[in-house]
C-alpha cells in the first residue's frame, strides 16, 4: 500500500478538497468538509477582511481538522487578507487568480503550506518554481473562471502530472467518486470539488441557486466572456445579453458595461436567476439533491470505493 | 471477473477501438489494430464508394479478426457506401454525423452491428431508440467535428451511462493507459482513441501531418468554425484566416467561401499545414513518436493494467 501525497500533506483523511468557491464557501461548509475527512476550504474572494477573521475564527472553533482559506491574487486587499491568516495562524492557502511568485515565498516563509491553482502545465511549473507544494490542475469544464486553452480535465492532468514533481490535485468534471477514480487513474494525486459542494446544505449559495443547479441539465453551461476573462456559467437572460452583444462583435468595454458590478453576488448569493452571473460547472448537470457536506463526502468516497472494486475485476 | 461487454459484441481481446478518422484510416491501420486485439475502424467518410470496397477487401485478407468501417451519415453517395458494405459482408458499422433513424433498423436487418457515435445523452438515446447495439460518447477534447453543447469526456461518459442501457464507448482525449483507465472508472466499456493513430505508422495521414502532431504543444488545438459545424482543429494560418474573419463578425457564406473546399484533404493528406484543415484532439500534445499500431495498442493496455494496479494500492 503506498501512502497519497494529499492525505500526508495536509494531514487530512481522504484526498477530497472542497473549493472555495465565491459566494458559496462559508466556515459552516469548509468545516464541515473537514470534520468528514476531507479539507475543506473558506472562500476569500467573495468576503470583506473583517468577514474573513470572521469566518476563520468560527472554523477553527468548529473543526479539529485542517482546513484551508482560498485566496484570488488579484483581490484589491490582498494584503490584508494575508496578514489576517498570517495572524489567525491559518495553516493552508490555495492561490488563484495571479502570479504565484508573488507571495508564495511569503506565505512558505510562515510555515503555510501554499497550492496555486492553474488551468496549464506551463503555469503548474510557474508555481513549482515559486515554491508551491501542490497545484490544482483545473480543467475546461470547471466553473467560474477558467483557462483560455480550454484543456479538459481529461487532458490536463496527465500534461500537468508529467511537468511537475509536486503532488497535483484535478479539478474541473469531478463530483462523484467514480469521477474521482477518473481522476486518480489519470495521476491526480487528489481531487478538488467545487460545484457538488454548491448545492450542499452548509453552502451560502442562495436557495434558488442550489435549486436552479440540481435542476439544471446536459448542455446548461457555457464557457463565456472570453473577450474579458472567460468563465462557464449557468445560461440565463444576462447570459443572452452577452451573447446577443458578442454576436454583434462587442467590444471590450460594451462587455464590461453588460456585465457591470456585483453579478456574481446579485445571482450565486442574493437569488436572482435571471440577472445575476450564475457560475457553476459541466458536472452540474448530473445532481440530483442537495443535502449535508458530510453525506455528500460520504458519498462520494463509497463510490470510489465501489467503482475501484468494480474495475479490478473487468477481465479482457 | 465480469466479462466486459465490448470485447463480447465485437468478439475482440480488448475493448480498445481505433477510430475511423477521415483521410488517416485506411486498410493498413484498421487490421494492423485488430490483428493487435482491438477493433480497427475503415474511415470510409474521406473514399470514394470503390476506394472504400478496395479497403475493406484488402482488410479482410490482412486480418482474420473483426473490424468495422465507420460512415458519415451525411454523405452524399451513402447509399452507395451501404450497398457496398453489405455485398462485402461488414460486420460492424459505426455511424456518425447524421440521425440514427435514417439507415440503423436497415443495417440490423442484414446482420450488422451498428455503432453511432454522439456528444450528449439526449442523442445518446436516440440511438438506443434506433436500435443501436453501442453509443460512442465523444467529448469536447476530441479532434474533428464535434458537439455544440462543448461537454467534456469527463462529464458527458457518466450522463450517457446513466440514460442508456446499451454499452458505452468513450472517446475524447483518451490516447494512453492511464485515459483508458479514467473513463472505464467513469463508466465507459470500452474507448475509442482517434489522435494516437493519427501518429501511427499505417495511417494515412501525410508524415508532415504525423510530424506535426506529434510536436504539438498543449493549447495547440481549438475548437472553432462554430457558426458551421463546430471541428477542433490544429491552429495554422488557416485557422488565423477562420479567427480574423469571425473577429470581424463574419456571416456564414463569408466563413463558408473561406474554408472552401478540400482543407482537410489539403492538410492531413497532402501534407499542407499552413492551408489545410489539421483535424486533431487535445490529447496530441501528449503524443512524441510515430510507430506501429501494434505497439500503440500494446503500451496503452501495459500502462493500463500498471495504472490499475497502481490505483489498488492507493490506501487513505
Amino acid at each position: 500500500m503506498s501512502q497519497n501525497k494529499i492525505t500526508k500533506l495536509f494531514n487530512i483523511q481522504y484526498p477530497l478538497i472542497q473549493a472555495g468557491m465565491l459566494w458559496c464557501a462559508p466556515w459552516e461548509l469548509a468545516s464541515a468538509v473537514s470534520n468528514a475527512g476531507g479539507l475543506g476550504i473558506i472562500g476569500s474572494a467573495s468576503m470583506h477582511p473583517d468577514v474573513l477573521r470572521t469566518h476563520i475564527q468560527k472554523c477553527k472553533k468548529a473543526t479539529q481538522n485542517p482546513f484551508a482559506v482560498n485566496i484570488a491574487l488579484l483581490y484589491p486587499e490582498i494584503e490584508k487578507l494575508i496578514e489576517i491568516m498570517i495572524e489567525e495562524g491559518v495553516g493552508i492557502i490555495f492561490s488563484s487568480a495571479g502570479n504565484p511568485k508573488t507571495f508564495t515565498p511569503f506565505l512558505k516563509s510562515h510555515g503555510i503550506k501554499v497550492v496555486h491553482v492553474t488551468s496549464s502545465a506551463k503555469f503548474a511549473l510557474k508555481a513549482e518554481d515559486a515554491g508551491a507544494d501542490a497545484v490544482v490542475a483545473e480543467g475546461f469544464e470547471a466553473g467560474g473562471h477558467n483557462g483560455r486553452e480550454e484543456t479538459t480535465t481529461m487532458c490536463l492532468v496527465p500534461l500537468v502530472k508529467n511537468a511537475v514533481k509536486i503532488p497535483v490535485i484535478a479539478a474541473g468534471g469531478i463530483g462523484s467518486g467514480r469521477s474521482m477514480l477518473a481522476a486518480m487513474a489519470l495521476g491526480a494525486d487528489g481531487v478538488q470539488i467545487g460545484s457538488r459542494f454548491v448545492t450542499s446544505e452548509e453552502s451560502s449559495a442562495h436557495s434558488n441557486f442550489k435549486n436552479k443547479v440540481i435542476d439544471s441539465k446536459e448542455g446548461d453551461t457555457i464557457l463565456t466572456l472570453k473577450k474579458l476573462t472567460p468563465v462557464r456559467l449557468l445560461k440565463n437572460n444576462f447570459f443572452e445579453m452577452v451573447k446577443a452583444a458578442e454576436e454583434n462583435c462587442a467590444t471590450v468595454d460594451e462587455l464590461k458595461a453588460i456585465l457591470g458590478n456585483k453579478r456574481a453576488k446579485r445571482g450565486m448569493f442574493e437569488g436572482n436567476m435571471e440577472e445575476g452571473e450564475l457560475e457553476i460547472g459541466q458536472v452540474s448537470a448530473q445532481f440530483k439533491d442537495i443535502k449535508p457536506a458530510s453525506e455528500i463526502v460520504k458519498e462520494i468516497m463509497n463510490e470510489f470505493e465501489e467503482a475501484r472494486m468494480e474495475l479490478t475485476k473487468i477481465k479482457f
